[in-house]
């Protein structure tokens, strides 16, 4: 174990909690993101969080929103938010690199449908931030705030680092796999990905079936406002549903039951993990809340044993997904795209278009399966990663506790009310399609009972 | 009624019948492209169906054609067959303006899904085709070729008048309303809709629950092929099964029944119009099989009661997942959006996340219903458009005859089998979600039975 490499400590920014202030005249969207942009000026030579910032853009929205909070006109709850942008996610002011030399720089003339909504709600949006190339397993340099010798996760690398060192309160994320909760655990802060389908993709280069934009805040309460403010205003993904839910956070709802799923990350969890997570189970149980196991409940282990396999099925499903654009990019200029993009385009250029009509089966399957938990429980919960964030830059590190979460297409989120070695931790909590606001309030509930 | 003012009369230029030349050593790629460029050359001041052209790249890439069939080892049946990429369609090698000026010029770096496949599978990319802004509804400048007074129809406006004057023998197209099958019907060629998904829309600027990328060709065998190879390299949209059916054409296959409906269009449906489509009916029955309508058949008559909103309906839910871009674009300079799209926007910015789920669950009550008459007949068939292309270029007309298959994610295809005012007019049969392969081949049958 390697002791933190950095004299600060971080300590997350919220945004919500401030905005009474602002409507008292005792402090302004733009002193606020003044404060960010002097934590910027401090953390970012250490953890390498963005890959560009709009200074003068920020300040300017920021401006307009402490002229719209003086006149007590917010156009929002999070008018005048300072927020990330993972850099997967189009930006009319700045370029959508895609955390590869290929779109270094590229600019693409409008805005994403998320950010477009951010903006119209009256965000600041601050800067773009790192991700892995194409948002897959290739790692940028960003470094975790709590020890730069260790990886922030990926692939929101920089988005979960910037609200976990209080740069911002704030970030898009994405998650095909594990890209928004894990690094919201390493980084200890709010990671939510929603339903699949619940926030409008469009202008995030980021196709996938089981890719969710998903949000990184300082609290769970502004991890649902932005997510709400966005659905609101474009709705999810064309042809679906859109998060549903009130319109500021869901309160705490004590669940009659919920479920631990081990996960396949059980086994491969650290001893501080697995300690944190059974004193959580424990403390839950004694608030009278059910907790049902795949020791003490058929249906759980059935669903344990199903999920066993929604790494490798993930991998595969995602592989086929990436064939395009892989092949653009190769054809273009192989020599710069990584060993991992071309491996996956070599696995995804083996499998056919019935192999993976296979998967979608196999996934539906699965699907139904977990399903019919909601009868039983209002929530199942596990770890956010196995262990602390691992040392090391060369890997994201370990997605095998949230997989399952994206396989299945549920809302999750993770709450940092863990510490292995001294370090965050999340504790994540999934709940059922389309119930994302249910799983905010047993989510809420759960941190309460944790805290 | 205005005579046609070119003396040039189109007729189609069929690849797929050529190939067994080039095996034979009569005829090659490069050849076949040239006589395309010599028709472009002929034709394109008249009609304006391109964007751009790259005759270096399509020469190079017919070239490398021309040497695998000389081998004896084409990459699939359409290796060498030069088309046209409808210009919210991503190329590498040239920029995708989609219709508007705010991205003349702009290049994305990529190929999308669709160009990737059929570049792999050896097509020879030759240049980008005019559409209408975002492929809606404001008009490029591009002509009818049977009428250079008359539209050619859109959005897919440059690729059915350039297959339909001979340019080229296929190209892509995109519906949400009737884009790819009214043009088809305007310009006499082949227009094939598939279900809902079924190719993947990755890379082209297309993104509604509605859309779905398509092909037009100048024979119903290439317009399967075309979509065939896409399907078969990169799937269709993530997470859809894409486009099931074999790997060439599916043979004729004379239905059991079908059932004629009406539509929408048939109370603005020109007399030529109805004429034809009533002769054709007559012809069908004479064949033996049993053609349903709502006059004969109380399951038809509820299924055209049903359709009988879906072009407000699908206006309406094509507006709200139009908000996003036309925000973000009228943001960046809404001089530059036309009255069309600021109306859309407009429209949508009154719309609320709830209508658009209201919408979407009429629009899944109205597929249940049609899905049911799956089990009494095996298409369905309709005029493609109310009459032949109107006169004038202020509209690309009516898209009362498609919206159906549209609003029902159905594959439709567009027969050249019929004429009014001695200007084409197309047969239209569809199908059920997919079965793609079964709407070939009653529409392969029907063809003959109208011939």
């Amino acid at each position: 174990m390697h002791a933190p490499e950095t004299t600060m400590r971080p300590a997350m920014r919220p945004y919500l909690s401030e905005t009474s202030r602002f409507a008292a005249g005792q402090d302004t969207p733009r002193d606020f993101l003044e404060r960010c942009l002097a934590a910027i000026d401090e953390w970012e030579p250490k953890i390498g969080a963005f890959v560009c910032l709009n200074r003068d853009g920020a300040r300017a929205a920021a401006d307009r929103a402490t002229a719209r909070w003086r006149k007590g006109a917010p156009l929002s709850p999070i008018d005048g938010m300072p927020v990330g942008v993972k850099d997967i996610i189009e930006t009319v002011d700045m370029p959508t690199g895609q955390g590869s030399p290929l779109f270094a720089g590229a600019q693409t003339g409008r805005d994403a449908a998320a950010v477009a909504a951010l903006r119209a709600a009256g965000a600041v949006v601050v800067g773009k931030t790192v991700t892995t190339e194409f948002a897959a397993t290739f790692p940028g340099a960003t470094r975790n705030p709590w020890d730069p010798s260790r990886t922030p996760g990926g692939s929101s690398s920089g988005s979960a680092a910037a609200v976990g060192a209080g740069l911002l309160p704030g970030a898009l994320g994405t998650q095909v796999i594990g890209s928004t909760i894990r690094p919201a655990s390493y980084c200890g802060c709010y990671g939510v990905k929603p339903t699949f389908g619940a926030i409008n993709r469009g202008g995030s280069y980021d196709y996938l079936s089981q890719s969710s934009t998903g949000t990184i805040a300082a609290t769970l309460a502004e991890a649902w406002q932005l997510a709400y403010e966005m659905a609101f205003r474009v709705g999810g993904d064309p042809g679906f549903v859109g998060l549903t839910g009130p319109a500021s956070a869901p309160a705490a709802e004590k669940p009659r039951s919920v479920a631990f799923l081990e996960t396949i990350g059980w086994k491969v969890a650290s001893a501080g993990a697995k300690r944190a997570m059974e004193e959580g189970i424990k403390r839950i149980a004694a608030t009278g809340v059910m907790v049902l196991t795949r020791q003490n409940d058929r249906r759980v282990a059935a669903v344990e044993d199903a999920i066993a396999q929604a790494r490798e099925r993930s991998l595969d499903i995602n592989a086929w997904e990436s064939r395009w654009p892989l092949n653009t990019y190769r054809d273009r200029d192989a020599s710069k795209l990584s060993p991992h993009a071309l491996g996956r385009l070599k696995q995804a250029e083996a499998m056919t278009l019935d192999d993976y009509r296979r998967l979608l089966e196999q996934r539906a399957k699965v699907r139904a399966l977990y399903a019919e938990l909601a009868a039983d429980v209002h929530a199942t919960m596990s770890l956010s990663a196995p262990a602390a964030a691992p040392v090391g830059l060369e890997s994201t590190g370990d997605p095998a506790c949230t997989v399952h979460t994206s396989f299945l297409g549920i809302p999750s989120i993770s709450l940092p009310v863990f510490r292995d070695e001294g370090l965050p931790l999340g504790l994540q909590v999934a709940g059922f399609e389309n119930r994302d606001a249910q799983a905010f309030a047993v989510a809420a509930f759960l941190e309460k009972a944790l805290a």
